[in-house]
């Protein structure tokens, strides 16, 4: 399956401002990129890249007074097989967790380990560790949390979620992480494609999708509590410990959104 | 100048339980040490160590039901000089700031960047920019904040201590370092030993001693709005983005907390 | 002068719901009504009053399920005149204020007295107390925070308010009330019909208008951060402590707005 | 059985403050006084009394520079009745409320209704109607919230108890008053002599003891999720929303408590 990949970001630009973007494909899939995936800018400033701590590919530059344009169009490979759904993989116990996964345990800005635990333990501690438990957080919160462009604000934590039931993307996946790590299961933020997502929205930054992972027996698992059901097509762009980590464009400066597009389609191959 | 540097925390333990501690000195200062820098553990069970992406040297063990002891001391050389006022350094505009110290401008868990960005501005938008400016930050936070450990809490975060106007050593620190990421000056938690400071305190597991570093010119500085002029014999053992990432220990289930003492003194050479 | 007021709020009912309304204008401005001012409901339940501890009257009925109609129409005289600038009334000492308004020197739901004292001292302790204060309140309200509909949520507090910088009618004279009473002012929030609003929208149980009193020398005066400038045309019909105690409709159960009309329009005389 | 009641609360003031005392009796237990009961205040500034809208009996007095001193010392008779368990009372339907009560279902400053009602839903929605449900709060907080003076804050909402799972007093009737508004159960919090209860403590003014009571049936109810027993020998003082409207003293400025003590001793009769 070849999934045509695009964006078309635009900002006002009031004075020169420095802007990190998280806009290309995660390494890991770069291998299925079947067309270069290149960051155009317009104007033509100089691009420097960088790889973070998570291990994102992040550019940064600085936007000149004015509009500015960033862009691309890719075509990527994918399996087209659905999310797996790993039913009998083990939870590790903390002690033999590999030490890279730890820090998805710890609380972050808007997933406040500290404040939830008493509320997870409740709500999942009688369910079977592992992959059910999970299951059972992404569950509660798919059916818990109402979705609505409305109800996005920037700084909305997984505790404003928990107590107002409602939210973006963004917000589903924040709370959910937020339950796995009090319940010592590593999670962590994802940013990407999802097939079939089209948005073309004027307001605020908002992410392509987000979605989810946790760390269960041997690897990182894919999971989604806004969607909660295995989707084709995801195509992997960022990690990080929450949405402050992988920001689709972080500016150090004003930067007026004047044009979102992103794309995400099926091409026929061949 | 010779340091003898020390601590003895105890844990109850009611089941067992997964720990991280972070509680040896920073590499950067390995080179002082006169002794070795070693975590004995009683019970003596294993312990393993890894780098986190901090570059922290961390230490992760299984504490078994019952007491657990963690103890050191040793002996470290120190330079015996204040810490450096950089009066002169220049404030780097964020798109000549090395990638490495960009997540250092970003929220975290206690730092809501997001939040305290319009205050910030209106504090210290007038003053000039580098070191005037984080000095403006310190100044400001040790005249309004009231120190007491009675205002410990374990989720407060900068937003809160901005409100609260009290708090701890964390909390004096949280709260600037917000202040200059959002002035967008990189801004980093660091926990260490300091000099004269000997705690026996019973409550909460407390973090040594914490101050905090900006990004300047051309490398870190040491700044510390809790006591807000230059100190001799800082030994630094751990930085990260707050004190979530680099608690004196952190545990994945319960841990109680049974006697902390903390050793920093001065002693005679030869 | 002649303003023909009137509303039309409907829900939709998914099972009989108790819904206190407070639609009348306030008992000072009845003698002004030159028709009567009359709750219609259809279905035509039954409603009874009861004057609430701040004086307003107050409309209550068990909503069947369905598509419930609040509606009225009604014909006021006013002086035309605009809001009066009452720039050398003199600000009482607390221990000189009437017994009853110490009451809105306090804490409420949405004005949190406790969390902005400091603030409030900085931002106004340098102005010279009375009007001149209270303007200058209003002032900084009026410039430092966005209107937008975008940014209204029902849980939003003075203190949210103050760091978000952005929010509805209701959300600016919150944030103004609560400086006043940090600043021993005493103040309380309003509703009523404001002259050239008129409001068609969907989403959620919005205030009609929002302004506030303060109680300077020997009475209450009319104020408005959010407009800050003299207004003709105000129709008080509730007074309380903020939003909390004079939401124009309180159902104890679900109720789904399905429109919301309200009209204040000036009419030629005779 | 007769109760000896009194305090002592000093105050160090740097500059006269007018101050707000509720620390009468309420009306309803005038009957039982066998001794005045009376405010003492050295120095012995003029005290004015007023009734605020909840019926509590208020004290206003201006308190010069230096210490000031209220006390009292009287002596009530009591039933010597433990708190009665109505087990068998009818919950009534908001439409079937008295209209005085309905101001106790709303939000108020430490009690959001708007916040909790999700979670009160999911704890308490299966639980029958009436006295049961109210019981079944009770029962969760007491065993879910740990008592300790150290985790009280004077700014500690219902929400902030529900997360952090610790407080005082008025924290435990705070959470659980909040729940009884979102099951549509008129709650308000009471302050008052509670027998057995000496406190000496010199940090921040604290209220005497709190509980609070919900209207079922055809009145008021004793509820008290701290102690979550039977009691005997309270003396009601005031009642409100919350702590917001009954503190035991509210100063407008600057006093520092130097001294608080309370006596609730029971006394031979005769």
């Amino acid at each position: 399956m070849l999934i045509r990949l695009g964006y078309d970001i635009q900002f006002e630009i009031p004075a020169p401002v420095a802007i990190v973007a998280l806009v290309h494909v995660f390494p890991t899939r770069v291998p299925d990129l079947q067309e270069p995936d290149v960051l155009h800018l317009e104007p033509d400033v100089p691009v420097r890249e960088f790889v973070d701590v998570f291990g994102n590919r992040c550019s940064r530059f600085l936007a000149p007074k004015g509009r500015i344009r960033l862009s691309t169009s890719t075509l990527i490979k994918d399996s087209g097989l659905p999310d797996v759904v790993p039913t009998d993989v083990r939870q590790l116990p903390v002690d033999e967790l590999p030490a890279e996964t730890l820090q998805f345990l710890l609380n972050s800005r808007y997933c406040e380990v500290d404040r939830l635990n008493h509320i997870a333990s409740e709500l999942f501690g009688h369910i079977p560790e592992g992959w059910d438990r999970v299951q059972a957080v992404c569950d509660w919160v798919h059916q818990k949390v109402t979705f609505g462009y409305f109800f996005a604000r920037h700084t909305k934590t997984a505790l404003d979620v928990y107590v107002e039931r409602n939210g973006v993307c963004r917000d589903f996946q924040h709370l959910a992480i937020t339950f796995c790590r009090c319940l010592n299961i590593p999670a962590r933020y994802v940013t990407g494609y999802l097939g079939d997502i089209r948005i073309d929205l004027p307001p605020s930054p908002m992410d392509f999708s987000a979605w989810f992972e946790v760390y269960l027996e041997d690897r990182w698992w894919t999971c989604d509590a806004r969607h909660n059901r295995p989707r084709v097509g995801r195509v992997l762009m960022a990690v990080g410990r929450d949405a402050a980590d992988v920001a689709i464009t972080t500016s150090f400066g004003q930067a007026d959104l004047a044009n979102f597009t992103v794309i995400s389609d099926e091409v026929p191959e061949g």
